[in-house]
């Protein structure tokens, strides 16, 4: 669950047009790499174009619970990346079918083992879990700062029926107000998540979970063409590894974090969904092995 | 090679008289930890405390080139720092001693194999470089943004005749004035060093040689108390840890990092050298495996 959105981009490397974006639209490429079965809950207006429909059920992704409100638009975004690619300022939100969003989990989604919350309101992640009948084995969410600054209380509540929290490092300080990761995690973990996933960016992730502490790497890329997706990216990997794996153990979290991350790295290489789109098993796989090559030494 | 001083400090969990630093020192006694023969190059004034050098001898580092200058008075540097321990005002410099600082290396101290130039200005860590009769087997030199800002041709002169830079990563992009780090590393290779060392405090650390890459991770400490002097210990421990090994193979190298990273984490935990000068070599080996435990990970 997610948005599914219009995403304009300016960066030093060049201008799109209204392309292809939303969380739940990187959570489900990057998940299809991993993953066959993908049910999408989430809404778009009548100016979003069959093609992009196409395009994700083209990768297996069920689209019951995409909602189409032919006479609204379209959720859109745009943004402009500064030159050292970490600071963007936002241009545009029109918020659009995304103001009244009221998600509907069809009857043929009952029974998922896997929810991934994309970074949405708390109010709607939540509002999904509850119409869910059955428990999911795994609930992981994604959130954001604008949501500790707006709406805090819903967004602790939602956290407390979660199993897997993915944030950044300073959003984990901010929701805390910790300012050592190690107590900011603890605290998270005393909220409701038995998993903690820290993103940072260009210096890697860090997995919390069973008293136990995971630094993934991040690789180091020639350049980031457009960090646009990146998080969405990891978090769907990493939850779409663990779906098809159907192991919550610490050593295969580890290896979806590593997934996950791989997935990211190819993200940023190009505008919007383009090169998650492109991705071959052959280069993933590579570059999976790539994070053990960097990261991986003998002691003596 | 490197200052030898007094520090104050200022943080949110509290404030210190004048106290023993300088990279030297810090240097020296991390390197202590791993090798017997050290030699010190450096300048104090009639000020310092024989205390203080008798800590110094009775770690094993031999003083012969550590000038007393009796009417003249040390350096003293002191700093504040703020909440997130990442940023802090330097409140006092008094260069003292180092403004006229003409290093000497005694005879005894001819055919050093290792060489490590701390923190100082280029022309000063270049003097050293020429006053060796045998090039050493490796030349290691740490710098700042200070000399980049300054005296970047002298920097650069210098950095040509090192084999092993070590540097923070907004360091090495102003260094090369290319944002992306992969590019600013490819850079410094051409500038003289064949090993680059890249710091990123509470994120870890990247070693670059032999065209391979290594991302060393950083623990995940509770509390820094202290981060003054944790990059002069992390890389006298690294290069004390090469010269007490005599390898300098791309697995020991990888090695030497997590070494100095290890000794880097005992650094922050108390004020100045205090945790330097306390750790047992139990809680040294224990923390390396930490280092391990944490990064370490199986892909199938």
């Amino acid at each position: 669950m997610g948005s599914v959105a219009f995403d304009a981009l300016e960066s030093p490397f060049g201008k799109t047009d209204k392309i292809l974006g939303g969380a739940a639209t990187f959570i489900s490429l990057a998940a299809s790499h991993y993953l066959k079965d993908i049910r999408l809950v989430s809404v778009v207006g009548g100016d979003f174009p069959k093609e992009y429909i196409e395009l994700l059920t083209k990768r297996g992704v069920q689209i019951e619970g995409l909602q189409i409100k032919q006479d609204e638009k379209t959720f859109f975004w745009s943004g402009k990346y500064h030159n050292d690619m970490n600071s963007r300022d936002t241009l545009v939100t029109e918020l659009n079918v995304l103001e009244h969003f009221n998600p509907i989990v069809p009857e043929s989604y009952q029974g998922s083992e896997y929810l991934l919350l994309g970074n949405l309101s708390p109010i709607v992640q939540r509002q999904v879990i509850e119409r869910l009948s059955v428990k999911p084995k795994l609930i992981a969410m994604d959130t954001m700062n604008f949501w500790m600054d707006i709406m805090l209380d819903e967004l602790l509540a939602t956290i407390k029926l979660v199993d897997l929290l993915c944030i950044n490092d300073s959003e984990a300080r901010q929701l805390t107000g910790e300012y050592s990761l190690k107590k900011a995690v603890d605290k998270i973990l005393t909220m409701g998540p038995s998993i903690v996933v820290i993103k940072k960016g260009e210096h890697g992730a860090l997995l919390f979970a069973e008293n136990q502490v995971f630094a993934a790497p991040a690789l180091l890329l020639e350049e980031v063409f457009d960090p646009t997706g990146a998080g969405d990216t990891f978090v769907g990997g990493l939850v779409g590894y663990l779906a098809a794996t159907q192991n919550l153990s610490f050593a295969n979290l580890q290896r979806a974090v590593i997934r996950g991350s791989a997935l990211a790295s190819f993200c940023v290489e190009a505008f919007g969904t383009e090169r998650l789109q492109s991705v071959t098993n052959q280069e993933l796989q590579s570059r999976v092995l790539e994070f053990s090559r960097i990261s991986q030494f003998m002691q003596a």
